[in-house]
């Protein structure tokens, strides 16, 4: 209609994500959308596109006036930083799919925009195919988000589900995901919680209009999962799974983690397997909401980068709303969280700083107990995942202050145990 | 941010939708949307807000020129129309939730919009709170979208999960949606697939770009389904739901019918249970898609029409682009369905019509058999679904003309058969 305008692009990678993009805009003529230049590294390397496309100097793409969009979707988060900033200050509008870079980021890049009136969109940082972030925008108000939880990152959930379909053990779980092409030969961004926490930060941004980085964030990876906990979930009739939560407390602030998690069959999130992500919104007025999608590969975030250029058309920005409240959301620090946690020796568990402990399990190898913990006994702190101990979050998770004095009296006798 | 406008909104109806989008609005200034005017018939009920904010005149909205945005959440389609085209000509943009007034007259809105340069905009009427007009219109381009497939009436679905997980009869389960709000006292548009059927409308012009009407489309309620087809589906591990289905053929013409489906459990929609809605959308992209959430009620029908609400402020407008590209798709009509049927008498099927059937199983009050049928068997007949017949899809429903022969040749020993 009307107010479209015409995209001119420059792209940044031709891996498989940029090689699909510029096949599916070559064969949609309606999308009014054309790749104008590629910068790559290697301008040596085969490509299956004509020659003249390419080029391995950035400000043929950055400083061509006759480009108004730079995607930007290599792997090097310097790089890209570069390029963004560079190409926002030049008058263009980006796509970008770069989620660690963003994490990082966030708050200078929104700055940025606002500064020099362009569109910085990223909706394949998030989930890929599913659209959570454009949702977020347009959906939920601040006032109305009552809980958002959500799997967000393919490599761990498809070991994971492994681990408990076919009993595979983590390091023969993770093998598979390497040889399936979901878990990079270098997993430690996914197992341990990186990639996953990168993500949240932009998450709980447009969700909560919440500026954090992954430092301050409690998350962990799913590396410290033993057979035992694996156990338990199957006797409990749950599963374990990686799972991003923020909730709105009763004061009006947010509790915010990444933590394994007991699932069970009542959850959404129970029938999210494998490689794909899933996202669980609580408003107020729309009640639970379930979003389901892949959540990595080439194509699901060639997808998002495609959606995103579709909406450069009509100008589309996000508008950080909640961000940009008078009273913007605050993360809390006071909270209590229910736990699991196995271990070798209790002489590892800080079992003093614990508010109420309600089960207690001893065996040979491992032990376990399920009680309820401060946050402040956690964030920051490394007894929970050093010492072969692993703490997995139970069902309903979080703890009040206001509710704990009536667990203390519950579980006085049990609290008192020592052995 | 700068091109946001500020909107002045005239509302049609102040029923629990329009009163909580009404409160909703003057808590949440960062909105800048206000009610200035409210039309309602009886002026004379006592409301929640000041007196002078009504009128019983629908002028003082419609040619007030400070109005900019007319809202229209009434229950009468006839004067839906009058006021959402006499609002669009009159330069303002509109926000409806009247699907069969939208699923009435949808070419010559989608004509008016692009007549006038305003926009219309109707999440609310289709899915209510899962945003899937907007996805479709933003995510999927019609050369990707292989097939979606819904749940998008609450009633019908809330009614099949009684009867399932409580073993209740067709019309306990009815009684139990009424008391419940679940089912409007006339249950007739939900029971017998209408109100389905006019989402389908908005939901095939948005997937494929495809214009058509309920009179054209296969499509029937849950009236007809017996408790032996509910054993049956229990005998499989399946469950009934009424889906609406759409899927790309091979000639790349599209299939399209929304009737009651057995489900198994490995299909998303296995879990979209009670007055929940669901969807799935396959592309070629994204893969598999699914998207949660409720489909009916006054919370979830006002989060959607806030969110159009909000989407107005930057000016959004449904592209209708797969239906504005040069070759939209068609709708096909040379495909075949794999059906179960059930029958007090086998004169009441022409069962000569079938291409294949495959199972047939004789009881003493009623009988079944699975096969394969043209569509032309089906579309403008009635024999599928009077004289006590009951006809439900098999899950993998649909069989191409050139999958025929084949089955042609592997059933002709049973399609001998004469009961």
């Amino acid at each position: 209609m009307g107010s479209e305008k015409t995209l001119v692009i420059g792209m940044f990678g031709f891996g498989v994500v940029g090689e699909g993009l510029y096949k599916v805009l070559k064969q949609t003529p309606s999308l009014k959308a054309s790749i104008k230049k590629v910068c790559i590294k290697n301008t040596q390397k085969k490509r299956n596109a004509p020659a003249d496309l390419f080029t391995s100097n950035p400000d043929d793409l950055l400083y061509d006036p006759e480009i108004n969009v730079i995607v930007e979707v290599i792997n090097d988060s310097a790089a890209g930083y570069e390029i963004v900033t560079t190409a926002l200050n030049n008058g263009k509008d980006v796509v970008s799919a770069s989620k660690k870079m963003l994490s990082e980021h966030l708050p200078e890049l929104i700055a940025l925009q606002e500064k020099t009136g362009k569109s910085l969109l990223y909706e394949a940082s998030a989930c890929a195919s599913i659209p959570v972030i454009r949702n977020l925008e347009e959906y939920y108000d601040n006032d109305l988000l009552h809980s958002i939880k959500a799997i967000v990152n393919g490599s761990t959930n498809f070991i994971l589900t492994k681990m408990f379909e076919e009993e595979l053990n983590f390091k023969e779980a993770l093998l598979l995901a390497q040889q399936l092409g979901f878990a990079e030969s270098d997993p430690t961004l996914d197992i341990e919680g990186f990639d996953a926490a990168n993500k949240w930060v932009l998450l709980l941004t447009h969700s909560y209009g919440i500026d954090t980085t992954i430092q301050d964030m409690l998350f962990n990876g799913i590396t410290q999962i033993s057979p035992i906990d694996a156990e338990v979930a199957q006797s409990r009739n749950q599963s374990i799974k990686l799972v991003a939560q923020a909730k709105k407390l009763q004061n009006g602030k947010v509790a915010s983690f990444l933590l394994p998690q007991f699932v069970d069959q009542a959850d959404q999130l129970y029938f999210v397997k494998n490689e794909y992500n899933g996202v669980v919104i609580e408003t107020g007025f729309a009640d639970k909401q379930f979003f389901y999608g892949k959540g990595a590969g080439s194509f699901p975030t060639a997808s998002a980068v495609l959606s995103d250029i579709a909406a450069l058309r009509y100008g589309y920005r996000y508008e950080y709303k909640k961000r940009n409240q008078q009273q913007p959301a605050e993360l809390s620090d006071s909270y209590n969280l229910r736990v699991f946690i196995s271990f070798e020796s209790l002489a590892n568990v800080p079992k003093e700083e614990f508010t109420s402990i309600e089960e207690w399990h001893s065996g040979n190898e491992r032990s376990y107990l399920i009680g309820t913990i401060p946050y402040q006994s956690l964030i920051h702190k490394d007894w929970w995942k050093t010492n072969n101990n692993s703490l997995i979050l139970m069902p309903n998770n979080i703890v009040e202050n206001s509710e704990v004095s009536e667990l203390k009296k519950m579980s006085l006798s049990l609290a008192g145990l020592d052995v």
